[in-house]
C-alpha cells in the first residue's frame, strides 16, 4: 500500500493560480486535465473556487464527465450554484444512465424540474432508468448496447457498427436477439472481424449467454461478472427481453464501494467516507454508533455494581477486568469479521450457519484454553490463590468461547433475515461481548470464591 | 447482501453421485460445468474424491482452466497426486501468465522440475514472468497483446487479427509501437472497423496512452485502471518498450483480494481466508494476533494493581472500567478504520497526516465531551459524589480524545515508513487503547479523589 501522489502538484499549482487570478493558466489546466484528476482538485477547493473553475470549462461534454466524477456532496453543492438551463444543456450531452445516476443524487423537486426541461426522448429514457431500484441490475445498467437479429451477417454487423452504433460507450459484445427482442446469443467484436464476411451471426455466436434480471442485487451481478471474467453482462426483463448491459468498470466501482461500506460499518463509522467531511458532520455520523457501546458500558457498570460485595472482599478481581474483556472482544471481532467477509465474497453461505458457528465455537474453546491457562498462571503467580487463578482462567475460557460463538452467530443470523451482517458486527458484537464477559467473570468469581 | 446459492444443488448432487459411483453422470457434470463452479464443488470434497473427479475431465484445456480456478491449498494438494508428465501436458495448453501464477504457488523444486520438462519456448516465457515480483505490474501482466507498427493500415491490422493474433486472450486495444518496440499510441478494436480501411494507425490512434512500469505495485496499477475506466493498461519496461498488459479482470481480483486482506488484518485474523481451513489451522493463524491483546491486558492488570490502594478506598472505581475502555476502544477503531480505508482507496494520502490527525483529535474531543457528560451524569446519579463523577467524565474525555489521536496516528505513521497500515490497526490499536484508558483513569482518580 505504497502511496504515490502525482495529483499533489496539480492541486497545489491550481490553488496558487487561483490566488494569483491567473485565469489563462487556469483555463488551460481545466480543459486539459482528465476529469478524474480534476475531481481530486475540486475536493480541496472552496465552493466559490469550484464554481469559478467549473465555468472555465469550455465544452458541455467535459462538464458532464466532471459531474460524474465529482463526489456526491460536492456535486450537489455545485449544482446549487448553476442555472437550470445550463445544467440541462450539460446533461443532454451525457449517457442516460449517468444522467439517471446524477439526478438520483439531487433533491426530488430539483430532479423533476430538470427532467421537465430536458428534451422529450432523453427524459423518457432517464425516467425509465430512475424507475429501477438504485442498487439492482436495472439501476446500474447502461441502456446503450449492440443488439442485432441472429440472421445478420458479419459484414452487415460491421456496417451497422460504422453507421448506427457510434454512440455505444463500450462495444465489447454484440448481442443476438430474436424477433421479439429476446436474448439468444452473444458474439465478441473480435469474432466479427475473424469470420468470413457472409457468415450469419447465429453460426458464430455463443448461444449460452449468462444474463441477469433487472431486479438482481448489484452485488450479485458484480459477482457473476467477476466469476466468469466477462466484460459486460446483459440485463433482461422478466420476459427475457434485452434491456441493458452492466459493464466491468461499474463492477469495479461496486466492489470497491461495497468493501468500503462493509469495513466502515464493521467499525461503526457509518458507511460513507467521512474523511473529507467537516469535523461537525463527521462527529454527527459517528456519534450514534458509539451510543451502543456507551449503553453496553453502562450495563456492565450496573452488573459490577451488583457484585459490589464480592469486589469489596476481593478488590483485586477488578485488575483482571481489562484482560478478560479484551480477550473476549478481540476473538469476537475475529470471528465476526471472518463471517462478514466470507458472506460478502460468497465463500460462506448462510446455509453453512451451523457448520461455521460450531467451528468458531471449537476455535474459541481451544484459544480460550490456551489463554485461560496463560492468564490464570499470571494470577497464580501474583496472588498464589488457586481459587482466584481458577476463576480468572475459567472466565477467560468462557468469555472467549462465547465471543467466538456470538461473533459468528450474530452476523449469520442477521444475513438469514436479510439484514446486512456488517451492520450487526463492530459495535454491537463488541458491546454484547463486554456485557457477557463481565457477567460471566463475576458470576464465576462469586461461585468459586464463595462470596 | 442477499445470498443466493445455485451451486448448492451442484455440490449436493455431485456428492450423491460420488457415493453412488455414478461415473457416467459424474463425467457429464465435470465436462459440462464452468470451471469457476467446479472449483466450488472441489472445495467441499475429500482429496481422493477431488482426484477422482479431476481424472474424469477429458480435455487438458479444461483441466488447465480448473487449475487456475482452484484455491491455492486445494491446487497444491491436488497437484501432489498427479504425475509430472500429466501436469506438464496440462500447463502447455495454458497462457504463460497463468502458468507462471500456478508455478509460483508450488514448492520451488517441484516448479523447477516442471519447468525443465516443459517445451523450451513456453518455459522461457514463463521464467521471464516468474522473474518479476508477484504483486507488481510485471508479475500480473499478460504477455499476449496486439502491438502493431504505427504505419500499419486499418485493413492490414484486421488481416493480422485474422491470421496472427488468434491466441490473444482479450483483444480490447491495439497498441502502436515504433521501430524499437516503444509504445506510442493506442486504438480500440472498434475504431479499427469504423475508419476507412486504408487509414494508417497513427492517424486514428490516441497518442496519449496511460502506461505503467513493470515494477509498479499491483494496487497502484489497479487504481489507474479503475480511475480511468479502461479495460487494460499497457506495461512497459524502463525504456518504454511494451512488454505486456494488465487486464480489467485481474484488476477486479486485486481489489477484492486487497479489501479482504485489509479487513482480516484489521480484525487481527491473519490475511488469508481461514473459513475453509481446518479448526487447528485456523486456530494457529489466529493465536498470535490475540497475544498482543493478552499482553496488553496483562499490562493493564499490573497498572490497576499498582493503584490497589485507591481501589481499596473507592471500590466502585472498578465498575467504570468497562465503559471507559469500551468508549476508547470503539472510537479508536473508528478512527483507524477510516484512515486505513482512506489510504487504501487513495482518498487520503500520507502527506495529509497532520490534517487528518488533528481533525480526528477534534472529533475525539467533541465526542468525548458528549459521552463524558453522559457517563459522568450516570456516576453522579448513582453515587452523588461530585469528585467521582468528575473523575469518570474526565477519564472518558481523555480516553476518547487519545484514542482518536492514536487510532489515526498509528496507521498514518506506519504507512509513512511503508508498513501496511492495516496490520498496525486492529489488535494493536485496541491494545494500546486498553492500556492508556486504564492508566489515565486511575491517574485522574488518584489526583482528584486525593488518594
Amino acid at each position: 500500500m505504497m502511496q504515490q501522489d502525482p495529483s499533489k502538484i496539480l492541486v497545489d499549482s491550481t490553488k496558487r493560480l487561483l490566488r494569483r487570478n491567473a485565469n489563462r493558466h487556469l483555463k488551460k489546466i481545466v480543459n486539459k486535465t482528465h476529469a478524474a484528476d480534476l475531481s481530486v482538485v475540486f475536493r480541496s477547493l472552496s465552493l466559490s473556487d469550484q464554481h469559478r473553475l467549473f465555468n472555465m470549462i469550455e465544452s458541455n461534454e467535459q462538464k458532464g464527465i466532471l459531474f460524474s466524477e465529482l463526489e456526491e456532496d460536492i456535486f450537489v453543492d455545485l449544482v446549487d450554484q448553476l442555472q437550470l438551463e445550463g445544467i440541462v444543456e450539460i446533461l443532454e450531452t451525457m449517457a442516460t444512465d449517468d444522467v439517471a445516476d446524477l439526478l438520483g443524487r439531487l433533491p426530488e423537486e430539483k430532479a423533476d424540474a430538470i427532467l421537465k426541461k430536458m428534451k422529450k426522448e432523453g427524459s423518457v429514457e432517464v425516467e425509465d432508468l430512475l424507475s429501477y431500484e438504485d442498487d439492482t441490475a436495472g439501476g446500474i445498467m447502461i441502456p446503450d448496447f449492440i443488439a442485432l437479429r441472429e440472421d445478420t451477417t458479419a459484414a452487415e454487423a460491421i456496417a451497422s457498427l460504422q453507421k448506427e452504433h457510434q454512440d455505444v460507450e463500450m462495444p465489447f459484445y454484440l448481442y443476438a436477439v430474436d424477433e421479439y427482442g429476446k436474448l439468444v446469443g452473444v458474439s465478441s467484436l473480435r469474432q466479427l472481424v475473424v469470420v468470413p464476411p457472409q457468415t450469419p451471426l447465429k453460426e458464430f455466436m455463443t448461444p449460452n449467454v449468462f444474463s441477469v434480471q433487472t431486479d438482481m442485487d448489484q452485488e450479485e451481478v458484480a459477482k457473476i461478472v467477476a466469476r466468469y471474467d466477462i466484460l459486460a453482462v446483459p440485463v433482461v426483463d422478466a420476459t427475457n427481453r434485452l434491456v441493458g448491459i452492466v459493464t466491468v468498470d461499474d463492477v469495479i466501482d461496486i466492489f470497491r464501494k461495497e468493501a468500503t461500506e462493509d469495513i466502515l460499518r464493521m467499525a461503526g463509522a457509518g458507511e460513507e467516507f467521512v474523511e473529507t467531511k467537516s469535523i461537525l458532520k463527521s462527529t454527527r455520523i459517528r456519534l450514534p454508533w458509539l451510543f451502543a457501546s456507551c449503553i453496553g458500558g453502562i450495563i456492565a457498570f450496573f452488573i459490577i455494581n451488583h457484585f459490589e460485595g464480592s469486589l469489596n472482599k476481593f478488590v483485586y478481581l477488578a485488575a483482571f477486568i481489562p484482560v478478560i474483556m479484551g480477550m473476549g472482544g478481540n476473538i469476537g471481532t475475529q470471528s465476526s469479521t471472518i463471517v462478514v467477509r466470507g458472506l460478502a465474497t460468497g465463500r460462506l453461505s448462510i446455509r453453512d450457519i451451523w457448520t461455521v458457528v460450531i467451528k468458531e465455537l471449537a476455535v474459541g474453546c481451544i484459544l480460550g484454553l490456551v489463554y485461560g491457562l496463560l492468564i490464570g498462571s499470571v494470577a497464580q503467580f501474583r496472588y498464589t490463590r488457586t481459587m482466584l487463578a481458577l476463576t480468572v482462567g475459567l472466565a477467560v475460557i468462557s468469555s472467549m468461547a462465547i465471543a467466538a460463538l456470538v461473533g459468528s452467530l450474530i452476523p449469520m443470523a442477521f444475513a438469514r433475515v436479510n439484514i446486512d451482517p456488517a451492520v450487526a458486527t463492530g459495535p454491537f458484537v463488541t458491546t454484547a461481548m463486554d456485557i457477557l464477559s463481565v457477567l460471566f467473570y463475576f458470576t464465576i468469581a462469586t461461585v468459586l470464591l464463595g462470596i
